[in-house]
């Protein structure tokens, strides 16, 4: 009874989620595996027993075992495989981003609606991390009032010199983009980037730190400091300020050691340590939804969303200027549209 | 190929451990159930696909298509049960404390050695959660070398009218001597109990608080506040004196709100919420290691030093003085022996 | 052998300060006090021994006795009582701002270095605070690397039906303006203001919270976030990103309480709280510079580029736009430049 | 106007008071200086204009100019001064301890309840600090109900050779002696001291850590770790655990650092940092309360009991037994007794 999975893509993120899948989440079994690279998909098949490689990802999805999908390629594939997911009427998880435009993701969102059953579910496990939803829950109990201005920093220790200052829109901040509009249910309407002096620490072509300004539709300002190469730690900060109060994520440090002069505690080492129980989360709950017929996380159009402002971002990026976001109308397949406002 | 499991003793905890065995753990399943009370049995085990009831805890045990028994009945039943486990070759996951006396925890010991293999666990949970585990690795890393001193308090908001100053001991203490013993790698050599005024929210007959101080073998001391009165949460603390520095559980708290003149973090409700992970690794660890043939976690000698502890600690309770704790000599079945010291 | 101050204006700060010279701080005596309002001026000369009232702030200054001046009138009136004093060659500490407008202060600077004597000293006293100083040491030890992104925050519990959005910057956000100035040891070269959708604890006509976003002439960015109405209390923080790792201000609080379920400590109900002892610090070490015939702290080229950045802060409110900052060239008198950049 | 102080003992502290007297506090000017070494009484007082050098102790209490008296000698010569400016009808402020002995503490009470009028103040300067104080009120207020258990730690990087065991009691635990009498209101009955294994950082003699346990009259416990061999800086603790909650000195770290993978505060290195406030406002409420013809804080009773206090410590030291502590009836003269209890 246990919902059978086939994973397309088998690369870093890919071998994570199959380890998880295969290893630590109940109810759920990992049955195919495919990835541009034979051998790679390959090798990690070995460590999986029942799994089968698979040619091609659209192979994996067609199987008649694979009753539900993993899309964890390159972003580049992603509207290929999540497509011909929904055409075979499987669940699919895909990897934000959803994908890497927001035309793309309107395709996707016009055949998950054409199909009519909520197929896709989109990776943004911030959602599931116990810190944001408890910050999500202060939020809506309205322990604070009124959200006016939220406050984040995304801080890694340091990037590859291959990273590029427009992967701190898609990749970094895609994370506040979408955690905000959870957070504070309402679309994002318009972006700004500031570019502070770099730091010497990132490459000559990185713009290293950025402050990601985002307005929403109802006129709050998200504050996003991203900043890859930070140089001590990962180190992920939300405050939200409210009309009565502020509601914060407290420090990661689980110990507190008095040594050498100091009182410190431990800043996360990157992102695998702070996010792993999300992770987990993440998986089991999609899986737990799947197992009974269900969809719950991230939709497609949360995935189009975070990919138009990310887009928006960018332009603000190249120009300076703050950018409104173009955002179409929200099937009612989604839900009920987001409480709008004025500003934008 | 999941573990399948009979449990005996389905009140509180057992019905606590059973949903995790059969909701959240993969790799098991719960296949028998007994309780005391049948109704209870029955009503528990209709809520569990392919769990039967049994009549008694024996005819769990006995059962053929049981590979490993949990045993939650309360404390008096625990060594009957333990002990016919170990009769039928079964694992078996015992609540603490192993046995209500350090007589009948010897019992148990020498029928697991008689045995041959190690059979069972004793449920001190906290060597399974996160920020204990963080301390016993800042410990062996040598990051405040060597212990001397260790502070403890153990709180909890209130307690039942039921409570007796025993049970301080004997169900709140008991954490606190096994984690000692456990992160400092060393039996309790004498015991003596501080009884300071009584707070006016404890029942008349209640000594609480109580300040229970422990010696160590090598002459460490640890000092545990009990307070099952305190009010205002559930607090556990930890730290631990080195001769280089010291090193402490952080806050519980995940959220920091500012509202109302102040700032604050949120303290747990109950025992549930702050250990609710440690339940759910020590039993999938648990089943892992069955799965695998092999044991790990806490052993029958560790349930027998706790008991033998907390008898010194009742003593103690009882006549004010410091009291030597009377250890057995530790089978060589249980691994070396922690290292020794000349205090006591 | 104290140093003999008169006082202009005796207003709720003059009287602050009044306070402190006669009866905190010591080598000091008030002995001579002036407010448009003679009857106010009579009320607390009386409580000081030794104090005479005069008619008029420029009757203050003039007479022989007083060696020392400090202003403490309506802003309006600062640029006139400052010029006298500069004329009378005596010192005067002035209360922030030390002129309401750039030309203004141009016109004080200009009458200071004619007369060729430092004399002036502004009134920003979180120069004088521990944790500001403590701040400002960390980063001129290194401790951080080159400061990228400062972010602040500047929280009133609540402000009277009167204050302004203009009042926001002119009032609060000079505070930051300084400390920025101050810590980076550079001019500020833009700002720009956003406008987050106003709390409704605010006045109708008040833009509040505001976040302002100041540019350094070397391209660091300070986010500075000014809420008067955050209903919780007085808070101020402070962190500075650098190049291999951040610094901030402790949070304010002195005692940790657990009580009903939180862990909390103190938010200061207001600056008064917060900065007394910065106050105290600050005039103390004015009057020994006196003492010494000599000068130190904030000067009116300080005073003047707080003012010019304000200017540039309204004017951005008003429009919405980056705005750049105009400031004159430095006169050597003020010491050497800050460190310049190429950002603006 | 200013108080005319005399100072007997120019070593370490009696220049700290010096300096404090005669450069930071008002209203007060140092005019006599003694020390049994004549040559460090000349230099400095040649550093304070106005202050003669006496060549004996009796001779600075004697001179016509001196108001008041301060003894910052070893603490054996301290009764032979005290007695003599009480004797003098000059008050006098007497670092800790009041002195070495409890009979020499009884005779300077007997001298000054003979005497008449309050003279003696002791240098308990912990009484002074922010955040006792804050401490004191949350309890007063009944903001933790009544108090149960106190936990304290009193850590010292490192002492010198020639520091004792017996040390750790006279001139570390006497502080934690007093500021309970003073938090609790109440004298100590017994005491007791744990002595953990020694950390090889201590000198082979010292007995280093050691917990100090003071039971109150009332029957509150005070458990106080004093550990002079920490190593990693000076931290001083305090949480009073009360019957609806517990409060506590906050940590001491003004600056939060995040860099190479920690989150951190500092430690102050020694006391002088920690409480160089207190000491500030120690004195110069004594300077003002001297002024006003009156006197204040810790009185010579107050002196006496610590001592007496640290002599059963000593004792209980030495036996490792619990060990009453014996005190006189307290003289109506030093006020209303402290609220009593059965214990002892």
């Amino acid at each position: 009874m246990a919902v059978r999975v086939g994973v397309v893509g088998a690369g870093n993120i890919g071998q994570d989620h199959i380890r998880r899948l295969a290893e630590r989440l109940r109810g759920v079994a990992v049955v195919a595996i495919a990835d541009a690279d034979a051998a790679r998909a390959e090798a990690v098949a070995r460590r999986v027993p029942g799994a089968r490689v698979c040619a091609t990802g659209q192979e994996v999805i067609g199987r008649e075992e694979v009753d539900a999908v993993v899309v964890t390629t390159a972003g580049a594939a992603h509207e290929q495989f999540v497509l011909s997911a929904i055409g075979a009427g499987k669940p699919v998880f895909c990897e934000k981003p959803l994908a890497t435009t927001a035309a793309a993701c309107q395709r996707i969102i016009e055949a998950e609606v054409a199909n009519g059953r909520r197929l896709v579910q989109v990776g943004f496990m911030r959602r599931f991390d116990a810190g944001y939803r408890a910050l999500k829950r202060a939020i809506e109990d309205g322990q604070v009032g009124r959200p006016l201005v939220v406050h984040c920093a995304h801080r890694n220790a340091s990037v590859p010199a291959t990273f590029t200052s427009e992967m701190i829109i898609n990749d970094s901040a895609v994370h506040e983009i979408d955690i905000s509009r959870w957070l504070l249910d309402e679309e994002i309407a318009a972006v700004q980037v500031l570019t502070p002096r770099r730091s010497s620490q990132a490459g000559p072509e990185l713009q290293d730190p950025q402050v990601v300004i985002l307005q929403t539709a109802a006129g709050a300002f998200v504050i996003d400091e991203l900043f890859v190469n930070c140089g001590y730690g990962y180190d992920i900060r939300c405050e939200v300020v409210g009309e009565s109060g502020t509601v914060a994520l407290g420090e990661a440090g689980d110990l507190i050691l008095h040594k050498d002069g100091r009182r410190s505690g431990g800043v996360p080492a990157d992102w695998r340590a702070r996010f792993a129980r999300a992770y987990d989360r993440e998986l089991q709950e999609w899986v737990d939804a799947v197992a009974a017929g269900g969809a719950t996380g991230p939709t497609a159009w949360d995935g189009y969303a975070a990919t138009a402002v990310a887009d928006a971002g960018l332009e603000a990026l190249k120009t300076g200027q703050r950018t409104a976001v173009r955002l179409d109308e929200r099937p009612r397949f989604y839900g009920p549209a987001s409480r709008s406002g004025t500003a934008g």
